[in-house]
């Protein structure tokens, strides 16, 4: 199997591989209409309800058949352009950029689009079924990484290097939000986002599904190249300045850091990420 | 020489290669009382002014002894902390983190510290001169990329990996400012961030200097890890979605794609960057 395809996608639960029949915006606008009591247009901050901006953002969760989409608003030209990546928009609503202003927030770089959707609700054991036929799967496990940039930029990179999942604990990371899914730039909808009770236990489930852990440390021995990172491999990465927690860290198979010139503390937790992933990709494909 | 060991700094253009002797702030603090016409501690616009704030961009602009501040303030508690990393902080004003929240604005995540200094004033010949007996010297060319987040993200992993300078055009590249000092987190007092008039031009001075020059384009035939990265080389990168401009990708020696999974278009322009550096890196240490 090649490196980049996956046999499975989690972030598509119903299991559909090829493209949608049936387009989701059409199939699913308009299936909440009960739960619109609030003012049109308003912020929402229902449990569970999020809005999405940016165009790749909102273009992938329209083709994610199990994203749930309660509302899309655009530009006119934005919503053409949209409709040019993901098909029928369904009941969009034209409306004026002030109008998305006015939901997504000012400072928003919306690009003339919104979508409030359901949050999408992934869960470890549903993906360590689906890609327990791949040999190569990697799952990145983010230990209190707070700053919902990051985290999409870490959802962005795990995406392109065709990891299956990331997975953070319920506390100290945050809730699938607009911020993270514009930074993610549409890959909140091509792998599983994972909130966890308990990171440690996880770390166990993992393992147990034959992943071998390997946690990224300031004070480890081994640099990254010098720890086997191909095949089924969970990457753990910790916080800028605290790193992974000493629990967590116990927990690991392995701990590796990454070259570092001797004035600079770290890098940035997005660009260390994607380090990993680079060289966990090219152990893959090395042989 | 260990590939860590930079024989000189060009963000520190005085050649002072150990700490400093003399405290930069008790050295420049108030050097220029003169020019203080402003209302006191309000935001700096002048040409060449700039408010640095967050604890490793004020720390490292201290202790670099091309850096001419003109203010510093902060909460006792950051001062301290502050002194602590950075030495003597010089005629430090305390102040509360409201008035901090004025000057740098309330949204800039300022951790009680801020400081108004002039912009730095690197050229490329300098650089080029200065690194001439580095065997693997390493020089970013950022073409249009104008989030001034992404060029500090890629200023901390430059000066991370042990690059020497980051190199971008006068125009569609932020000026030197706070955000980007921050995102870099003490890297622009660490290597050089040159603005150039003409990319192209300066590639070409580049090449003069024995730089092989690798452009990183998503339509390139190789992978990153199939060329030579190794020994002096000059890694070029594009806006996300424009990529480099034709002109400037043709002056390339070489170009280059990272690995990329079929449904992610490309990844962030500064987790591209840092992976860029890595393999870089590793292949300078692989022999």
């Amino acid at each position: 199997m090649s490196k980049h395809t996956r046999s499975q996608r989690p972030g598509q639960k119903t299991g559909t591989q090829g493209r949608r029949s049936t387009p989701p915006a059409e199939r699913q606008i308009g299936r909440h209409d009960a739960a619109r009591g609030e003012r049109k247009d308003a912020p929402a901050h229902k449990s569970g309800e999020v809005w999405l901006y940016g165009h790749h953002a909102v273009a992938a969760a329209l083709t994610n058949p199990s994203r749930k989409i309660l509302r899309l608003m655009g530009t006119a030209e934005a919503l053409a352009k949209l409709a040019e990546d993901a098909g029928d928009l369904g009941n969009a609503r034209t409306c004026s950029r002030r109008e998305i202003d006015a939901v997504v927030g000012e400072d928003a770089v919306h690009q003339g689009i919104a979508m409030l959707t359901r949050a999408l609700d992934h869960n470890l054991t549903d993906v360590l079924e689906l890609s327990s036929a791949n040999p190569n799967a990697c799952i990145m496990v983010l230990d209190q990484v707070t700053d919902p940039h990051n985290v999409g930029a870490i959802l962005r990179s795990a995406a392109a290097f065709g990891a299956v999942a990331v997975i953070a604990p319920d506390r100290h990371a945050p809730e699938e939000n607009g911020v993270m899914a514009k930074s993610a730039s549409g890959a909140l909808d091509k792998i599983a986002y994972i909130k966890t009770t308990n990171l440690v236990r996880a770390l166990e489930e993992i393992k147990e599904h034959r992943f071998w852990v390997v946690g990224l440390d300031a004070h480890a021995k081994d640099m990254v190249g010098q720890v086997k990172l191909g095949g089924r491999i969970a990457l753990v990465l910790g916080a800028e300045g605290e790193g992974v927690r000493r629990l967590v860290l116990e927990t690991c198979d392995h701990v590796a850091k990454l070259p570092m010139a001797g004035d600079m503390e770290s890098l940035n937790v997005s660009n260390a990420a994607a380090v990993a992933l680079y060289e966990k990709v090219r152990q893959d494909t090395k042989t």
